[in-house]
């Protein structure tokens, strides 16, 4: 199984700003305990990061044939791409949501989100772990 | 660790009713899993279900010195009920709130929750599997 | 026919209590008029009455099996029990939503139904012979 | 007993358009049933039907002196028309609002009417058989 | 100067309808009373009154080459009907716009007019002494 | 009679500012205009201008065995001010409440007026000659 | 190919009022335009305006049987008629809405359109050339 | 005179509870200082406190003949609880209403009271000592 | 201790005006009755009541060093003012919320204080008597 | 003429995904019908497609001088970019904005255009044909 | 050059209240720093401060002939105060907004501003130094 | 100290377009008045314009270590890039946000800034001068 594992604007920054909000795992640290996660489900893992929403849709889009399943985390366009929507609606890929933070704990206008319905599944709340989760969650689903 | 499992109105229908909705697990079912996977995490689990709105802020109230956490699901009373939310808000309770549909798929109504900015994180839409990765995430969380 | 006459909070007090709204008739009138005329019908009736929501979600619940068709009135939580709602989407009893009162008179609150939308129809302001006229319609509807 | 029924914009296509939604009953056969119904009940009926809002007026306005009560569909405009709701708040007839769809269930914009405050009660949802319900209202509500 | 005097439905009831609110006087004494004021101030007088928004944006296209000025009383339309607004937009008559009862004591779907912005000025409350006022104005205001 | 006029906020300016809007008569010679008319009517003038609000309350609280009515035009507290309204509400004067431009021109902030449900009529749109048809409105009504 | 060329209120004004929006093409010479470009088209033309909603309705509902499809625009209808969109909801025409001026430039009120769901498309803000497009439209719709 | 104390849900808590905001007395030492400051002013105290919806309705209905009045503090369903709207509406007790924390400071949902306008009064903010108050304020009410 | 006794606009008509809704105690009553509960308290009282927003403003400005707390009853401006909560926030006294009436009772836009949050308490349709609780929380408060 | 037929994120995908809404034809299949009856019209047509909002952006900047008018199809930035907005209110080129599928049928979210306004006309619903209607209205209107 | 600083309700207690938001600096050390810079540029200065609404629309209307231009700090009334944005209407002085602390960090109520619209600009959030930045404005403004 | 200049969309066509909106001064020539007027502050300028959101992210994630502040004018982006907001949430530079227009006037979804409640001032309306202001504001603010 491949899968594609999307951040989306400021991941980028993980671990070094806000750690009171974000933790202070970096990016680059997430990405190897995703990998080495990946690994022992025999998942192989495609990693992306961008601050630009036009690459982020391209990115969804050259999924088909690539990538099984995706791991999507769209940081600040979570809550107003509607673009991105489309793109997702155009590829229907299968995908997990991730939220490093409680969704619900922010701001009112943080509580929407372009994505989360066609979404197998979201979590939000669990930090760094929900990588983790969100993968034996792919790996159980596409398993059934 | 000792988890509480709280239910609330109509999860004991669960299997037999709407199954193309909420899958075709019973709440026994349901149970003997979470059991199961508890008992490989070393987790003793308390089960408990009722329709009463009383009763789920009765079961709350009684967790300190009982549970360290719980894994909780209110049901229809996850987007009304105030005073459930003043259960928590007094108990305080380490918990993962789960959803076995995306809620974000759910009309508006549905969307809110008055619990889940108290959880320490929040699933939706990963079925009966979702309470699994709950409680994969409270083992990790609080061995942490 | 076995039919289920299920009503709310505070119908109790019908009949001594806010007669210029409700009018003179007791409940326990009501009931003996609603089983004269059933019987008139060949319908049996199962007569219930209470405050608690989860008493109504577990009446509700045991339906299947026991009756055919409910007349329903659930007082104020017609207005605001999602959990309430979520047993009859479980259930999904035939049934008529019967209010004493007109509802388009009453607050905006009270206009609201979370079970109108599933009901086979609603009857509002007749007073207690809108459950006589529900009667008929249940009557009617299943001899269909 | 001399009863109006007053037929809305778009009742004259009763039976032969949209039946998954309204049914194969043609208002000529609704009109045949009422009649044979009301005259069991030594009711009197004035059948009418426009498509005409002003023409509606019209006939509220005529019902002093003719009739003793009213059946009242007014189909779309139930929802938007403020000059109908003030022919009925000149005139004041006794009458029962019927609408053979469960307005419940529509789009929200079909939720309010502006005569059901006014009415003795409103029916909703029982398709023809409403007709009927509502003369069986009328006659035992002025009998009493 | 040629004045025409537009009344909407339900005006024809004047008097003999809801005393306690619109008065007891009647269309055709108000009628009298505008002719005899009229007379004094040289005014010629066309009197219509309909139920039919039709005929009432019929009667205001009518108006270019016949009447200089019109007081106008749009009934219930005058809450609801863009229809009617389009024709005053279209024809820009000068006129003043007239309530027997004062807008801002009723509910709130009846303090909005489609046409007030249009006129040249609005007098509400007044009873049957606003259309002569409105006559008053009208004259004044055409004289300078 | 006896009838204070009363003047709020900015009205002093009248005729030298915003001729565009408001016209070129100024407010001493809007005094000398209403002063004739109502001499003539044989009715006694108070007038008064105030930009205080607390001065408007205290001239409304005067008038109770000073004066029979008023004319009131409270500038931009008509649109805020809860305490003018409750001086009215208190003293309930007989008054018609005056705006020289057509309220419902401007923009919706300036549609509501805190005050307009108490008046016995309201003119608005007609500048400085609705204070004159107010007079005569307060004449005519007093006489009846 | 017939097709009716539905006109609603206040366009039988159409070039001689408010050309600075409408333009200065009359309604006949609109329905000239339209004839020829039909005829080159081999497309059968009826043409009919109404000023009342009850004979717009009426012309809706005689359509099966007499036209294979229609140009409508409602006028000030478009935004407010629950009625005529009941009658395009029972007959489910094909058909083309048209708007002469762009609806996105006037006020919120006129951004919405009772029927521009059920049509094939929309157009708006083309002028009388948006009919002539809506033909070719029609035209290839039909053929295809 | 005898009063009902009814305490909603979580009140049981109190003092063991988020203490920097229900302050450290806790519900049995408030029930003494009401016992004692009651038996003061010769007041006879019933001391009740549920986390159960239904049992507080059942509670208010058993009023009559038991209670001459009642200090209320319904917690978490004050601002839900249509039901016990509807007890309170139906046996219409005197009652004061108390709030330990100031409801002003909350968050807007909980501004709302849907038993406020029925009290005699009600008290928001004095912690414990609102009880005492309100012990006071029914000694004086009952005595004029 | 001192304690500052402020009342807004209107409060001056205490007792002569709506003694339905406000009752017969007049201003001058209240002061006597607070000033003889005050004395068997030991506490002084300034009376002071304006229908001046700034002047009430400046009250609350020159508080520091002159009284060690206050009962504010703010009149209309309860629901308006800003700048009277800004002079609040500035001086930040010791204070209760008095209103006569039961703010639950009034309109909605009577329902917002833009002080309430800010007093350490409100007391809410217990008339004058109100007051003297007020003086017996800011007693017992104080000696705390 | 030279036209520039600009389309936004997603399009590329046309034909090849959710045919049941978009239909089966490709962007380049649609580009070379543009071409063809471009090309019989005497149009010459620039071709740019682009996912990121600030290559639309730079297109739009890039007309002056290149090209007369455009086609314009947004995609999901024609909900959202208040910069897309800006960059047409900078340049204010002529063009048409096309949409393939009927944006009243879509979700309320879709119904607000940020650049509808600016446009010429706007076509919804037509499919690719719309493209081609956009040509032949361009062709007149700039004729004229 | 000859410039009104107006500051409104509350400003008099600049650096003794609150110093956490609105800092140390008095007004009469804000004077002082207001006239120096003043000074320096060759700007008369007239200082004035009022809690009173009146005595501000006093202020503004005096302008003309004595004042080129105002720097103005509303204070509360800043946001609710249509009195005075109709007396900066009928004056239209230059004038520039100044807000001590920043509007947009402060809850929504205050975002909104009677007055931004009619100043040449407004300055946020930069505190006393706001004033002398105000000055530069003004005095290049009026230079250029 | 190096200040970043940062400018969003639509910016580079300064001075050439709707220059009765955003005056005739170039986006070059604002350069160079910036760069000469920081030149004299001993303020070193990066110069930065982007109509790509993503870029624009990129450079406020690049400022630390490289710029000890910014000038921020985001454009378009301003209302409604969270993801902007975010980076600035990231980094938390000290920065001065300038609309060259006043944002009070424009239409109300240019109300709302993401960044201006994150910024140490806002100024808005001053044109090509807030510029100037602005490096005058931070000089000051980093001198203290």
């Amino acid at each position: 199984m491949r899968v594609l594992v999307l951040s989306g604007p400021n991941l980028n920054l993980l671990g070094t700003r806000e750690p009171e909000r974000y933790g202070t795992t970096t990016l680059s640290a997430l990405e190897a305990m995703v990998r080495e996660h990946a690994g022992a489900l025999g998942i192989e893992i495609t990693w992306m990061q961008s601050n630009h929403e036009g690459e982020l849709i391209d990115a969804i889009q050259a999924m088909p044939g690539r990538h099984d399943a995706a791991i999507i985390n769209l940081g600040g366009y979570t809550h107003t791409s509607i673009a991105i929507r489309d793109a997702l609606l155009a590829v229907r890929p299968a995908f997990v949501e991730v939220h490093l933070t409680n969704l619900f704990v922010r701001e009112a206008a943080r509580h929407h989100s372009v994505s989360g319905d066609l979404a197998l599944g979201v979590l939000t709340g669990f930090g760094p772990r929900g990588y983790l989760l969100a993968l034996d969650a792919l790996a159980a689903q596409l398993a059934s």
